[in-house]
C-alpha cells in the first residue's frame, strides 16, 4: 500500500467575515494487483503528486464542509474513479485555529491556535464493502489533583508501589469512535457534545468530583458516558497516556510536604486502552 | 557557568479547591572563580542535585505567588547564601493548566492543557547589581487571512517574488519585555494586559481589521501598543517567525482558485525581529 | 490492555574492559478478564510500577545477551509468573551507542551515540500459543543520487507530475521480520546480516549501481534479497517514507540547472509499504 | 534585523563519481535603517525569498568547496551588493550524509545519514568590520562508564547528593571555536582534527582512560587540548549538557546491585558551559 500525506488551508468567505479550516490529510491506498512492487510495472500506479492534486481540487470544489465528510468525498472519488483501488482509507486532521475575540466581539479574520486536543476522523472502504466513518480527538491533557487512587492491586515479590487514596490523575487522552455506516449526521454537533462527555466524565462533578480507582476505571467510564448519551456511536476506543507525579519527600530536608510540591515521572511511562462497542 | 532545569508541580487548596502550577525552572548560575574549571577543584561547586532541592524548598515555603516573585525569590536566594555566585539569572516558564468548565461551572480540581501562548519570566543579577526582572509570551500562533500584503520592497536581478497586497499572514510570535528594577507590580494583571494589547496590534479592529505592509510592521505595531499603554514596560523584544502560504497554482487543473486553496511553504523560512525601549 | 516504557542502561565487565547495552522496553499486557476496567476492581492489575521491577530485575539477574533473548525473557516471565495474562509483547530498542576509538585501538569505557539506523525486536504470545520473534531496524536515511526514476505511471486530468528517469531517490527505512517460533538463532549475526543486505540491496553494486523504477519496487528489492540470503527469515515488512527533492528551476534567474542544485519538498510526503512471505 | 532558513542539496559529479552536501543555510541580515519597522517602508528590505534565490545561485555557481567557504561566500555577496545591509551573519549546517560501503568497496552514488556530531559553521561581518568565521559541532553524545566522580563539592543544608567516586559521565557536547580573521585554512581537516581532539580529551588513553573529576574539569580538557594542538582557533567555546544516570537501589527487590543496572534521570537537567581565549 502507500501512503501520503498533504497540508493545505481552505480559506471562504461570507461577505467579509472569513472562514479557515487548516488541515492534513493522509491518502491511504492499496491496490488490486502488487505488480509495481513485483515487477516494476507502473502502469497501475497513482502518483503522490496526483493525490495531492484530487484532494486539492476537491477541497476547492466542495470545501470542507466538515471533516468527516470531506474524507468521505476523497474516499468516494478514489472508489469511482480509479477501478484499480482496492482499499481506501482517508485520514483527516485538523489545526486547531479559533477565531480571535476582542473585548467579546468575533474578529472577521484573525485567528489563534489552542491545540487543546485535536479533531481528526478517518473514512475507510474496501471494494463493494461499506463506507466506515470513524472520529476522534487526540493529544487532550488533562488533570485530576485528587479523587483518584490506585489500591487493591496484585501483590508479590517484585511488588514496591505502596498503595495510594489520594493522587494525581493526569495523562493524555486518545479517543476514538465508530459511526459505523449511516453518515448523515451533524458531525460538527456530535463532535462537540463528545468531546464533553469527555470531559465530564474525566472529572465527575464539578462541585466535588468523583473518586476514581484506576486508569482503567476512568477509560471505562469515559466509554460508558459517550455510548449511552451518543446515540450515532457504535463502538469506542479510548487510550489514556499516563503521567505519574510523585510527591517529593523531604524529610531529609526537615520539611514535611503534603501533596504539595510534587515531580513528574518520566519512567516507568504507563497507557492504558480499551475498546467497547455495542452488543 | 552552569544552568539547570527542574519541572515539577505546585498544589495548593483553599477550602475544597485545588489551584496548580506546574513550571520548568532553569537556573542559571556563575561562580566568581573558575577554578573547578581550570583545576577540578569543586569546593565552591553547588551541585545541580542542590539547586534542585532549594528550589523545590522555595516553592513549598513560599508557594509560588506569581512567576516572576518565584523566580526573584530564587534570586536573592542564590545571591544572600552563596557568596561564591557572581551572576545569577532564574528562567521560569509555565505548563499552561487552565481550570475545566461544566456548562460554566468552574470545576474544584480538574484542569486541562491550554498551550495557547507560554508565559514565562526571567530574573537576572549580577552580585553588586540590581535585580532585573522580564516577562514573556511564546508560542503564541496567530494567522490574519486578509489585510495583509508586501508591496515595494528592493528589487535585482535576484528577485522573483510579485508584489502582493493580499496575502495570509501566518506566524509564530515570541515576546518578552523587561520591568526594569521596580518590581512590587501585579504581574498576573499586567501580564494579561499584555497580551491583550499582543492581539489586539495584530489583529486590528475586529470589524475591519487594520492593514499591515509587512511582518516588520507589525512587529512594530505590537512594541508600540504595549509601550503606550503599559507604563511598567521598559524595554519590549517581538521575534515573529513566518509561516508563509502560497495560493495553488490550478491553470493546470482547469480551475481558477481566488485564494481559496492555499498551501504552507517549508522553506524559506524566515523571521523578523525588534527590540524597542523607551527614550 | 496497558503497556509501559522503561529506559535503563545495562553495564557489565570483562576485566578492565567496559560493555553496555542502553534500552527501551516496552512491555504490553492484557488480562483475562477486563474486571479492572468495568467494576474498578484492581486485584488482578499489575502495577507499572511492579512490571519496571521485573524488568530491571531480569537485566540484573541476567544481563541483556541478545535484545531479542531478553525480550523472550521478559515475555516467558510474564507468562509463567501471573495466570492472570492472556498476553504479553515486549518490544525492545536499543540506544545506538559504539564504542570509541583512537588511532584505530578501542576504548575500554567510552562510547559515541550513532543513530544510523536503530534496532529493535519483540516477542509476542498468547497464553497457550506459541512465542514469536520479530527484529528490525528503523529510521535508516539513505540516499541515491541517481539510478532512479518514475515512468509508466497511470494518467488522468489530475495528473500534473512529469516523467522522470533520472531522479533523487531518498527515505527513510523500516524493516521488520518475523523469525517464527524458532528462536535458537545468533540474534546478532542475522541482524547484521539483514542490515547488509537492505543497503545492498537499496544502493545496488557500487561501482555501477541499479535502476530502480519506483519507491515500490525497491522496497521489493529488499524483501527478496533478504529472504533469498536469510533463512531464518519468515515474513518480512518494509516501510519507505519517501524525500522527494525537485530540481530548482533557475530560467529565471538566467541559469541552467543540470540537476545540480535541489530543493526537499516537505508536501506531499508519502510513504510505500509492503509486507513479504515464504511460499 | 530578519533571519532566514534555506534547506537544499548541492549535488556535483567527478566522472561517473557522485558528491553531495545537503544544508541549510541561515542568514541573518540588519539594515542600516529601521524605516521598514517604523514607517512600513519596505524600500530597502530584501525579501525571504531573494535571500533564498541569492544562496541557490551561489550554490550552482561555486558549489560548496566547504562550509565555511560557502559562508564566507554568502557573507561576501551581502555586504558587496547592498549598501543598505548594516551587519550579516550566516548559519551554515551540514545533514551528515557519508558514502556508503560494500565490503569496503565505496558506493558511486548512495549515502547514508550517520548523525554522530553535526557539523556547522557560521560568518559574520558588520560593514567595515572584519569578516570573522565560526566553526563547530553540536548533537556530539558521549558517555564514560567509569573513570569519573563529582567529589569535595559545596554542602550545606539543601545538600543531599553523595559524594561520589565513580559514576557515569554522559552528554551531549555542543562546541563552537572561533579562527578570528584568517581565513585560507583547510577549514575539512582542520575540522576533523578538532573532532578527534573532543574525542581524545573526553575519553582519555584507550587503555585506561583518564579520571574526571567533574563535567566541568572535561570541558576545561576538551578546551586545552583543542588550543594546544590546533593553532588556527582563537577561542573555543564548550557546552556539556550532563545526562545523568543513577544506579538503581535494588536492596527491597534483595538484590545487590553493583553499577550494573542504572537509569538516566530525566530531572534535574544541567548543562556547563565555558569559554576559552588564547593571552
Amino acid at each position: 500500500y502507500g501512503k501520503n500525506t498533504i497540508k493545505f488551508l481552505r480559506l471562504h468567505k461570507e461577505g467579509k467575515k472569513h472562514f479557515i479550516k487548516e488541515v492534513e490529510v493522509c491518502a491511504h491506498l492499496r491496490l488490486t494487483s502488487p505488480q509495481e512492487y513485483l515487477e516494476g510495472n507502473n502502469c497501475l500506479v497513482i502518483p503522490t503528486d496526483t493525490i495531492k492534486n484530487i484532494v486539492l481540487v476537491l477541497a476547492k470544489k466542495n470545501g470542507i464542509p466538515s471533516l468527516e465528510q470531506f474524507a468521505i468525498d476523497i474516499c468516494n472519488h478514489f472508489m469511482t474513479t480509479f477501478c484499480q483501488v482496492a482499499y481506501v482509507k482517508t485520514y483527516v486532521q485538523e489545526v486547531p485555529w479559533q477565531r480571535l475575540h476582542e473585548n467579546g466581539a468575533p474578529h472577521i479574520h484573525s485567528f489563534i491556535c489552542v491545540p487543546d486536543g485535536i479533531r481528526f476522523c478517518e473514512a475507510e472502504q474496501c471494494r463493494n464493502g461499506p463506507l466506515i466513518v470513524f472520529a476522534g480527538i487526540k493529544d487532550l491533557k488533562l488533570m485530576k489533583t485528587t479523587q483518584s487512587g490506585f489500591e487493591g492491586f496484585y501483590k508479590n515479590e517484585h511488588t514496591t508501589l505502596p498503595e495510594r487514596h489520594d493522587r494525581i490523575l493526569c495523562g493524555e487522552l486518545f479517543c476514538k469512535w465508530s459511526y459505523g455506516e449511516c453518515r448523515d449526521f451533524d458531525f460538527d454537533c456530535i463532535w462537540k457534545k463528545i468531546r464533553e462527555c469527555i470531559l465530564e466524565a474525566f472529572s465527575g462533578p464539578p462541585d466535588c468530583g468523583e473518586y476514581s480507582p484506576s486508569y482503567q476505571k476512568t477509560v471505562n467510564c469515559i466509554q460508558m458516558l459517550v455510548l449511552s448519551r451518543v446515540s450515532q456511536v457504535q463502538v469506542i476506543e479510548v487510550v489514556l497516556n499516563n503521567t505519574f507525579y510523585n510527591v517529593v519527600d523531604m524529610k531529609n530536608l526537615g520539611l514535611t510536604n503534603d501533596k504539595e510540591v510534587l515531580v513528574p515521572v518520566e519512567a516507568p511511562y504507563g497507557s492504558c486502552a480499551c475498546t467497547l462497542g455495542r452488543k
